[in-house]
């Protein structure tokens, strides 16, 4: 990735600091929820709640790094004639690359964990997470390489490859679940559907973040819409519709318990 | 083992680095996963995914240890004149002997948790662990030697000795296990047939990443492509593999749970 560029002001260093910080809170709390609910969901529930709880532990460890490194990247030091700080790059590289490696993670298994809670027949689990997650996986793969790019065509080339996959899964998501969605129990279709929708639009967050530096945008502004907008579609794409899944998989136990719907 | 080379390109470093740190996150993640369904599976499956487990925590263990010592090895700071960064040896010694470590515990107890999962008669289980876990074991130890040294003819010879016990151990999961898999429930056999490619094909990758440096290749390309060959190559056999033997011990139990499968 090209160096970070100089002349941060402290205030857009500290919006990336306290943003990255904020991603490790939400993600580890969400996580401990998850995980802490497993006992009061039905079995049948449980391997898609501990995805949901693996995809904010993942995206936990990652923020970690992602916010160690970016302080790596920085020296702060007060300014010695004002009410000030200054901020100066150390030199240290800001690797980026953690976001990716984690999206190649996470997406897949986001996407599956959206397939698990809705509890269709089995072929159809199966084909569905292993479509679903490659077309994901190899949309992440392809946005890396415009990422790392400053020449603008190069980088409007690889998002228009990734953006292939990323239409082909949120259409899946919109059009082909949508059978499956009219088969769920009354009281859980509208968790389903919100759990789709949020999946369209944050997902549809992150396209647009990717090309604030296509338009154009650069220097310290870019970079930290950039990171300040990935933590919070981040946040709200894994710990937001991690809660959603976890209403889905609550409000159908619940159903099965009290043998409104019948368990598989 | 011999010195790293100098001249790495920021790009190698950085695909080692996110390599290694990919490692550690999908094993840890893994293990997380395995530990947190033993409830769901039948008490008589818990020990295969206990070791299931193990066999990635002690993955993640090394992970952070192989990627603490790449960190360490180098300096990697940006250069004065241009929008790169430079890359060069600080002398600390990167310890590639943590991967061997690694394979010495983890090898033995992936093929033994492949064995508990096929729930054999008592006997056969015992025998079998014990064979096939000595045989990797010492494959493992006979390829350290090898791996280094720079001598190329040195090199290939512990490349043959620990060929022998690899093709023993890849033929008796492929021969031997034959019978075994055919006395499995039908939902299953699929899955049980899956594991064993997909233990031969992952393993297939390490003979052929060792001997990168044997036909020739040498310096940070060689250094790159190995650290990156054998971090795809673990993570498919220690934690795709695991998620294969999960499913079997879910699918076993679920028969046995509701009585189309006898326990023993």
């Amino acid at each position: 990735m090209a160096p970070l560029p100089e002349g941060f002001s402290y205030g857009q260093w500290c919006l990336v600091y306290n943003a990255l910080s904020f991603g490790i809170a939400a993600m580890g709390a969400a996580t401990i929820f998850f995980w802490l609910q497993l006992p009061n969901v039905g079995k049948g529930y449980r391997t898609a709640l501990i995805i949901t709880g693996l995809v904010t532990a993942i995206a936990t460890y990652h923020y970690v790094r992602i916010f160690n490194s970016w302080v790596d990247a920085f020296s702060v030091v007060q300014k010695e004639a004002g009410n000030d700080y200054g901020v100066t790059l150390t030199g240290n590289p800001f690797n980026d690359a953690y976001r990716y490696v984690d999206w190649l993670l996470t997406v897949p298994l986001l996407l599956i964990e959206l397939i698990l809670v809705m509890k269709l027949p089995k072929d159809e689990t199966v084909s569905k997470s292993v479509q679903l997650g490659l077309a994901s996986a190899i949309m992440v793969s392809l946005g890396y390489p415009g990422e790392i790019q400053d020449d603008l065509a190069t980088r409007w080339f690889w998002w228009c490859c990734s953006m292939v996959f990323f239409l082909f899964v949120v259409s899946s998501l919109l059009v082909g679940l949508n059978d499956a969605t009219s088969k769920q129990p009354a009281s859980a279709v509208d968790l389903v559907v919100q759990a789709r929708y949020l999946t369209m639009f944050s997902w549809l967050t992150y396209p647009f973040v990717y090309i604030v530096k296509n338009v154009g945008m650069a220097g310290t502004a870019a970079t930290t819409y950039e990171q300040v907008g990935y933590s919070v579609a981040d946040v709200v794409a894994k710990a937001v519709f991690g809660v959603l899944i976890w209403a889905i998989a609550a409000e159908k136990s619940h159903l099965e318990e009290t043998g409104q719907l019948r368990g598989k």
